[in-house]
Formats: structure tokens, sequence, C-alpha cells
């Protein structure tokens, strides 16, 4: 869990974070959702206390999915030991009369690139953070978009292979299926790759590709082509401007960008289409903070709900 | 070409059309711009005058793709004769002092459809025209998306098989390319259908297959499973409430829509995207002239530019 106390500008004026175990809590007992609201309450206090307690206008948090919202309440995939947590409704316990806004964590990662980052200025941006999972958020007529329950953006479930792997959602050939960090990993061994510690993620893999490793370059090609291909659905069906690309997996830089941007040309041909732009995402780790930020700052471009 | 006259409240008063020849006109000249033009200002005239001249609050208009927008200097795929004519300047001084307002006419069915169709009272919605085309429109937020030039909607262009046929937009494995009605009686042609007409449509296939023609069948199974591959894609990128779909080969009905539905539930298994509504265009063949009155009745929600 990460905290951050950002500026009305978007300047993140302290930052803070700790590791949340799915295990056992670091003293023997098993993390239950209340010790995990603890830990995360002290982040928050010493944070605050550490900057002198400053005046705040308000507490955004993205928080992993699936959530009801607004009511936000969470049941991040990751976190076990929050099924239900009612995130909001504790936020707003702790900081009453304060305005309190929680939205998915992919979808504050867009909102921050869109505010303050690579989509800044624009008024139709995909945000994509491909990592662990394949999330994103979308910015449309400057506006962002949450659909009918606040789940817009799921472009990591966007169907690039109609007969590709398996999904976790239990579909088939999402994109997210293909391009997610222990996807490509675990395609990567399949092909040979033996990474050095058996701890490995899409970053190391990502490493490896850097060095020039070529089943870790393929895998990174593999990424790209269906990360182009669900980029030009997109933006044929919204008409994108930009498309704001950060996590782990896009750390592999030109090797995965060259190929998901040879996968978009191939695909993206009618006119509009081929003006969207494909960047990395700009904020990096904190973008997440800095749009969690914006659902306070700039709530009348950020937060449709009450 | 058609025209209406619509009533505040989207009833349809008055109806007339003519047909657009794309080779030479009536009279043996070749049909040039001016030409077509005189043919709608004489569609326009008539249909006012035998209706005694009502009052106008505006003209809205839907046409065929691409165009700019909003400006809405039109080049139809299919009337040749006009390329980059200036429809919008040209109806502003045909009726000065009064709104005028174009865009695509796929858009403006989508518009029909959501003011006052089968996505009347939901805030998202995808229309979609499947017929020569696969055209559509997006309503997000109650409100029409148009994205960075006019285009969002083209969910015609959405991959739904990246190794799939060839695309007329230079592109592979659009929707289109599958669903399309050419497209469809083409595929069916080479699986050993033979049509009675050589003037053969989806309209034809779509009724052959009522019959029981069993390539017509497996050819509106082909589209359907198509649709419904790249209404999944949709629906997790835009969080839609209802899907609604007119066209021509949308007169198949269930040999259409269950396949549809069995591969978008294939695909859609995310809680908040089996909750969409994939139903029937509601308003035929008006539709279109119904949401191009909307651009002007309805400009707050359906009209973005000036």
């Amino acid at each position: 869990m990460a905290a951050a106390l950002v500026e009305p500008g978007g300047r993140v004026a302290a930052y803070d974070r700790v590791a949340t175990p799915d295990g056992p809590a670091p003293d023997g007992t098993a993390l239950d959702a209340e010790g995990l609201w603890r830990t995360l309450e002290a982040l928050l206090g010493k944070l605050a206390a550490d900057a002198g307690d400053p005046p705040l206008a308000g507490v955004g948090a993205g928080c992993g999915g699936p959530m009801t919202w607004p009511g936000a309440e969470v049941s991040p995939l990751n976190i076990p030991a929050w099924r239900g947590f009612p995130l909001r409704a504790r936020l707003r316990d702790r900081y009453p009369g304060l305005p309190v806004r929680v939205h998915n964590d992919a979808i504050c990662v867009a909102i921050g690139e869109h505010w303050r980052g690579a989509g800044r200025g624009r008024g139709n941006v995909l945000g994509m953070v491909v990592s662990t999972g394949v999330g994103g958020g979308l910015v449309l007529g400057g506006r962002l978009v949450d659909g009918a329950s606040g789940n817009a953006g799921h472009i990591g479930h966007v169907v690039v292979d109609p007969d590709g792997p398996p999904c976790e959602c239990g579909g088939r050939g999402c994109l997210e299926a293909v391009a997610r960090g222990p996807g490509l990993v675990a395609w990567a061994q399949e092909q040979g790759w033996r990474p050095g510690s058996p701890d490995v993620t899409g970053i190391e893999l990502a490493a490896d590709a850097r060095r020039g490793h070529p089943v870790a370059v393929a895998a990174m090609r593999r990424a790209g082509h269906a990360i182009g291909v669900a980029v030009a659905s997109a933006t044929h069906l919204c008409d994108l401007e930009v498309t704001a690309i950060g996590g782990g997996v896009s750390q592999a830089g030109a090797l995965l960008f060259d190929p998901l941007e040879e996968a978009f040309r191939a695909h993206a041909r009618m006119d509009f289409a081929r003006r969207v732009r494909i960047v990395p995402a700009a904020l990096g780790q904190t973008a997440g903070l800095i749009g969690a930020a914006a659902l306070v700052f700039a709530g009348d471009r950020y937060w449709s709900a009450d």
C-alpha cells in the first residue's frame, strides 16, 4: 500500500509505502480485514504527521478491483483479507467532513496520466497498466468514462484472439490472458527461458529481454502484438488521441513498443485511427496516487458520482 | 436519400425517400455533386410543402462516412458523386438562421435508438447497424461520444480475429470484414449457396436463413459469433448496459442473435459485463432520421460541437 500527500497542482509533497502481505501478519496472526485497515491507517497517520499534519482538501484512493462503485466495497483480487471491505465508508469515518472518493487503481493511473502525465491537454486518452494484470481507464471528451457500474476501461478484457489462451476472468483470448506478466513468464518458461529467481515477474522478463535473451525478446514481441491489436480496437471504437502505457512489462521499452506499434499500424488503417500516439506512461509509480488526488482536485472531470 | 419532418418528441410526422443512383442521373447526364444536391433539395422542399411548410426548429442530417466533423465535408463511400462535399455549409445556406448539424449516419441511428428506441432511459448504450457495412455509435454517461474527430463508434473495425479476412479499411480481421452483408454473401457463395438473384444482399441471405438453408444459417452463425466477440470487447472497455443492433443482416432474428449471445457469453465473463442486454434495434428504417432530429432537439446530449 502506498500513500502520498499531493498538492492541488499535482505535485507529490510526501510519499510512503508499506508491504501488504497476503499471508499472516508480521506478528504471526492471520492478516484479517481489520489488521490490514490498521496498517493503512498507520501509514496515513505517519505520512501526515511527518509532514506536520497539513490541512487536507479530501481523500482519494485507488484500489484493485473488483469493487462496487461509487460505494467502494472493495474485494481486490490480490488482497484476500479484503472481501467486500467498506473502504470508502471507513475513510469517511476516519476523515469526517472531507470528500472521500475511491476508484479502481488502474483508472487512477489513467486519470493521473491524463491530468499531469502523458495525456495532459488531450481530450481522448486511454491509460493502461501492463503488470500482474492488464488494466486501464478511459478519458473521452475530457472526462473520465465510468460506464454503467464504474467498470469502464477494462482494456485487459478486450478480446485479441477468440481462440487464444484461457483468461482468469473465465473467458478466452483476452489481452490480459496473453500480455500480463505471469502469462508472459509462463509462456517464456515453456519456450525454455530459465529465470535466475523462482519469484520471477514480468519485470525480470523485461530486463532479460533488454539483455538480449531471445525467448524474453519473443515474449515481449508477443505481448506487444496483443497490446497493438487491442489498442487498434479501442482506437476505432473510441477515436483516441493518446494511449499511455505503464506497468512493469512496459519497462521493456522499444522491445515492447516496436512490435506493439507494428501490430497497431497493421490493424488501425483508417485515417482517424492512424493519428493516435502510443507512448510510455510519464508518471511512474506515483501515477495512481496523483490520479487519486485528481478525484478530489479535479472532480468535475474525474468524479461523476456523489 | 430519405428525409422526415420529426416532432420535438421524436414522432415522425412526414417521411419521403428517393433513390441515389451511383451511375448516371435519370436524364442520362453523369450524376455530379450538384445534381445530387439538387435531388436532395427537391426532396426536402416537397416534404415540407406537402406538410404545409411548418416552422422548423433546425436541420439534422446523417450521412455515410468518412466526413470531417463537425464541419461535415462529406465523402460517403457509396456515393462517389460527393467527395469533400460541403453538406453542412450547403444546408446552412438553404436554411439560414436555423441550427444545422450533421453526423455519421450510423451514429444517427445509435442516437435515435438511445433517444427513443431500444436504449431509451439507459446511460450507456452501443447502437450498431449491420448492413453493407458495420457501423455504430456510442452513448456513455448519457451523452454521445464523439472522440477526437467525430469518429467514435466504429465498432465495425474492432478486431475480432487478427488473422481473419482482409478488410476494406486495409486492416485484417475487423468485425466488418466478417459480418457485413457482402462479406457474408461472398462467404456463403464460396460454401455453395446459390442465390436467386445476382443483386443479392445480406437481406436475401437472412431471408434464406429463415427458410432453413443450411449455408445461409451458417453464415448468420458466423456473423453472430463475430458480433458477439466485438460486443464483448466493447462491453469490457465501455461498461455498457444495452447494445441495440439493426440493419439488414439483423433481420435474421434468432438465427443471428442466438449465436451472437452464445459468443458474447463465452467471452464476457466478468460480473459487470454479463449484465448487458443485446437487443434488436426498435425504430427500423427511421432510426437515423429520428437520431438526426435529436442532434437538434436534444443537442445537450448528442451535439458537443458548435
